[in-house]
């Protein structure tokens, strides 16, 4: 049988799935309750090995701690890439705990607020600046401060990317400065005391179509050389997002990484070194870097006929992982992959329907699973939860047990 | 110009919002920060009255905890409400906090650990079984703990209410026990050492339609007819479900409560009354008592127009209010009724997007929305804030601070 290549990425020992070496039905005993969330330091360690291999070494990875910020995670990768972006103060708090050093951590997000704008200013990370406010409350705070900020643009692009799972460029947003009002904001930059390094163009996200992410790194480019012209100095950073997408369903195919990686090189040396010899450029990734790196693991609570259907009733549910009961933004529900603990890739000898434990119709994990059989007791693992799975649920709803966190 | 009926229902003064008869930006000023959520205890109060004038006194209302967990609104509603209706052991621990007797609370969802079944058995709660292994789980608790345990039996109807938000009986389900079952597993309960009190069946939830609820209340009535000839003694406990809708969206009529009333009088002086003499019925709601009383406050950080469009970018976002976003279990995003805070019922001077402060598209908490002006510092507000909010949403989500909760 078809194994979804999220499963196939974990070890397995006779059948029971091993996260880090460990067998997951000892691991839970280990965690000594489930549900809870296990993440494999070796598979992020291979994640990042992947993609050095196909991207060229001008190209500095930063990871976006919000798709994951476990702060072992967030350890365990600032060994790894050269770079991070955070989202908030904490995200930020969490990032510079780590040997990371300041300059190489980015905040980017459109409602900063003062107070976090004070901290970030006072770090001496790179402020992403989404607009003009923004940057006017920047000018001040490193004025009342006495440091000069580290501050790059964030430009709302003027083109679309196409086969995004979320656009965040082209057209009016609430991201970043329109790409045709930069030279002007530029130009109020620079007689204010400010190191402003460059840009940070991010078209959107979840992309699974090489093809069209290295069309947005073109133009990405193109614009950036445009751009470079009306700042004062050379331009020294430049973040070309990432959008890298993974498979979540059975019909998506794994992106092309070569493809995007060789455009990269492609960008480098024909356009890039010649022109903005200075910058460092960087792609910047979330998901895709964690996403296939963890696993959701929960525990058989019942197991009931109804008029027909088998359902497997687990001990977990949407509060942990929203996205897999497809409520978080998807349009149609689609399964995630998920398996049963101690079968991987057993032939199927029902179908069944798993749910969390929550009083809601919502509360849907699997929908008509071919799985092998499984009874009160076994664990049942959803895959794909290592990015926006535990930080992007509801974990107050119904008021139970947050869960464990575990980086094996 | 038409104010919202959820706006509507609060205060103002010189158009300003008052909550629990304090000026919004007033109390934002007493929090300390926003955002936050506000709920008010006289709306609260009236809301029951509301109810209580157009249900028949022969109705016993409960309180659906999930709703709105939070301690001071159910330690409120306990002097107000009959029973209260809980959903995991932290909400059963917040309702035994009040002054409400563990006679008076049921515990029910499709997941029930045996740890938490164990908690329920020792605290004299009815426990609303949803499953036979769940049944056999608690028999064997109430033996090992001494304790007789007191039961209901969550039935899956063979009916289907038309018009639901969320259909949660008929057909398969995973929730209860099929219809056509309980008469084999009430003999199977009658020789064992449980007080089976009595059925609970809920059928769907945010309903507008008051027609589809009354049918749903005869459609019950009738199965509870028919199921209490197979009870050992006389049926005591009788829970309709509840269902009833609030309107989120401009669209949306609100339900004819005065409707179901007639109907439940009809159905307990024509059916109840003369065949289910001893039996307490209960309507159980948790959106309907809670949800328009509350309010979410945000605060403006930033205004920014982009390619034509005007922004409001806001403190708070989808990690505090997800409903609002159109991300939880909607198919088609619509707003929810939000005004300025200092402006309510204001003509409006433009159509602004009001979007949250998360780094994603995703974050949207009005789209295109009529407003009077609104700038940095001013307060926004998202009305039917009290049910599923906070507890609904992924707090954790970018690693935002924890927003508060007042009881005004």
């Amino acid at each position: 049988m078809n194994v979804h290549p999220a499963i196939a990425a974990f070890a397995t020992e006779g059948g029971a799935l091993s996260v880090g070496g460990i067998p997951v039905d000892r691991l839970a005993e280990r965690v000594g309750s489930t549900p809870f969330f296990a993440y494999d330091r070796g598979l992020l360690t291979r994640r990042v090995e992947l993609l050095r291999s196909v991207l060229p070494s001008g190209i500095d990875l930063s990871y976006a701690v919000k798709a994951n910020p476990m702060p072992a995670v967030v350890q365990h990768l600032s060994g790894l890439v050269d770079s991070f972006d955070v989202a908030s103060a904490l995200e930020m708090r969490v990032a510079l705990d780590t040997p990371m050093p300041a300059t190489r951590v980015s905040f980017a997000g459109p409602g900063k607020t003062t107070a976090e704008l004070i901290q970030a200013v006072a770090a001496g990370v790179t402020i992403e600046m989404e607009s003009e406010n923004e940057a006017d409350r920047v000018i001040a705070i490193g004025e009342r401060l006495g440091i000069r900020p580290r501050v790059a643009i964030r430009v709302n692009p003027d083109f679309q990317v196409k086969g995004s799972g979320m656009r965040m460029g082209g057209g009016p947003q609430q991201f970043g400065i329109d790409s045709e009002r930069v030279p002007a904001v530029l130009k109020d930059l620079a007689v204010a005391d400010l190191d402003v390094l460059g840009f940070h163009v991010f078209a959107g996200s979840q992309n699974l179509r090489a093809e069209s992410i290295c069309d947005a790194q073109r133009q990405t480019v193109e614009l950036a050389l445009r751009l470079a012209e009306d700042m004062t100095g050379p331009l020294r950073y430049l973040n070309l997002g990432g959008g890298f997408g993974i498979p979540y369903h059975e019909k998506d195919q794994p992106l092309d990484v070569a493809a995007v990686g060789a455009n990269l090189a492609e960008l480098l040396d024909g356009q890039i070194r010649p022109h903005l010899p200075e910058a460092r450029v960087v792609i910047e990734l979330g998901r895709f870097l964690v996403g296939e790196c963890g696993v959701y693991v929960t525990r058989v609570v019942d197991r009931k006929q109804s008029r027909g259907k088998t359902y497997l009733v687990v001990d977990g549910g949407l509060h942990h992982q929203l996205a897999a009961s497809g409520n978080f933004g998807q349009v149609i529900r689609r399964n995630y992959p998920l398996a049963i603990g101690n079968r991987i890739g057993a032939e199927p000898d029902e179908t069944a329907t798993v749910v969390g434990c929550l009083c809601t119709p919502l509360d849907l994990l699997g929908s008509d699973v071919p799985l092998p059989r499984a009874d009160v007791g076994d664990l049942v693992i959803l895959f794909q939860a290592g990015a926006y799975g535990l930080t992007a649920s509801p974990t107050a709803f119904l008021s139970h047990p947050a869960p464990a966190e575990v980086l094996v």
